[in-house]
C-alpha cells in the first residue's frame, strides 16, 4: 500500500465550492485535484493500491481530511473538475470526526496532519516527508530501498509545509523515524512530485 | 530549446468550447490542458525554453496547431481551466495557415503533425517519438545523450497516435532519423509522461 498526504493550507472545508473557481474561492483546491489525479491514475486505469489523504485547512470549519481510496473509488475521471466535484460532495456532509463515505471510495472526517501521523506511526508505516533538503530519491532507493515499502509520503501544496505542520512532524520525529527525501534540483508542482515518486518507485519494483 | 508536440485526436478546432466541459464536448481538451501545464510549469515559475504545440484534429474546422511559447507566455496558471481559456481564445481567431498570436505567447494556425515535422526536420532538431516499444529513456540517456539536445518530443493523447499520424512519421523516417523512446513498464497519462521526460532530462543536465 502507498499513501499520499497532501496539505492544502488554504483549501476550503465547506461544500460551497464553485467548480468554476477551484483556484480562487476554493483556496487552490485545483492543486489538491491535480494531486489526486497524479496519485491515482495511470493510462486507462487506477492504482488500486494507493490512498490519497488531502488535509484541508481553510475556512469555514475545522480542518478536514478527505480520503480517496484507489481500491474502492468510482466516478473519478482525471480532470480537475471531476476530483473537485467529489471533494465538494464530501465537504457537504455534516462535520464529524468519524470517517463517513460520501461517494464510493471517498471518505471525510475532521482531522489534521497530526491525526494521520498518529495513525500511520501506530501501523509502523514508513513515513517519508518530501523535502528539498532531504536525501535524493535515487540515492535512497539504491542505499536503503526498504524505506519505500509500505510508504506514506507527505507533501505540501503550493505554499509548502508551514511551521505549524513542521512542529507536528518534529514532535513525532523524536520517537519515530521520519525520512526526508528530495527529487532533484528543480522545485516542481506537488502533482509533478507525485508522478515522479511513482515513477521512481515503479522503476524500482520493475527492476527487482 | 525543448518542444513538445501533443496530438489531440478528438480535440475540437472551434472556439465554442464550454470551459465547464473540457472533457466532453471539447473532445478531451482536458488532456491537452494537463499537457500544457506539465510541459511549462515548475513550482513558482515557467520553463522559458519550452514550446508546446497541440495539434487539434476534431471538428468543426481543419486541423489546427496551437502553440504555447514559454518564452513569451502570459496569463497562464497551472489549472486546466486557465489553459482551456487560452486555447479557446486561440480557436476564436479566423482560420488561417499563417500563425497569429491570440494572447501573449499563444499562437494559432491551421496545420497537422506533418506541418510540424516538416519544419523541425529542416531545423535539424532531434525528433523523438514517445513509444512504449522504444528504447528506455535512462538507457538512451546513458548510451546516446546527444539525442536529447534540442529535442522535439511527440506524444499522443488518451487515444495514442493513430494510424494516419504513424504514416506521416513513417514517411519522414525514410530520410530522417526519428528516435523511439519509452519511459518504463507502466502506461501513463500523457501529462505524466511529459513530467517524467523533464525529470529525466533535467537530471541529466544537473549531473553533467
Amino acid at each position: 500500500m502507498k499513501d499520499f498526504i497532501i496539505i492544502g493550507n488554504k483549501a476550503v472545508t465547506g461544500g460551497k465550492i464553485s467548480l468554476n473557481d477551484l483556484c480562487g474561492s476554493a483556496g487552490r483546491m485545483d492543486v489538491m485535484c491535480r494531486c489526486i489525479t497524479a496519485s491515482l491514475f495511470v493510462s486507462f486505469g487506477m492504482r488500486r493500491d494507493v490512498n490519497v489523504h488531502i488535509v484541508l485547512k481553510g475556512p469555514p470549519s475545522n480542518p478536514k481530511i478527505v480520503r480517496f481510496s484507489g481500491e474502492y473509488l468510482r466516478y473519478l475521471n482525471p480532470d480537475e473538475r471531476s476530483a473537485g466535484s467529489l471533494i465538494q460532495k464530501a465537504l457537504l456532509l455534516p462535520e464529524n470526526d468519524i470517517e463517513k463515505e460520501s461517494t464510493p471510495g471517498v471518505y471525510v472526517r475532521t482531522g489534521t496532519l497530526e491525526t494521520l501521523i498518529r495513525e500511520f506511526s501506530k501501523e509502523n508505516r514508513n513515513i517519508i516527508l518530501m523535502d528539498e533538503n532531504g536525501q535524493n530519491i535515487r540515492e535512497a532507493i539504491n542505499k536503503n530501498p526498504n524505506i519505500f515499502e509500505n510508504p506514506v509520503y507527505i507533501l505540501g501544496d503550493n505554499q509548502g509545509i508551514l511551521e505549524e505542520d513542521f512542529e507536528i512532524l518534529k514532535n513525532y520525529e523524536k520517537e519515530y523515524d521520519i525520512k526526508k527525501i528530495s527529487l532533484g534540483e528543480k522545485s516542481l508542482l506537488t502533482s509533478q512530485c507525485i508522478t515522479i515518486i511513482h515513477y521512481e518507485t515503479d522503476f524500482e519494483t520493475t527492476e527487482k
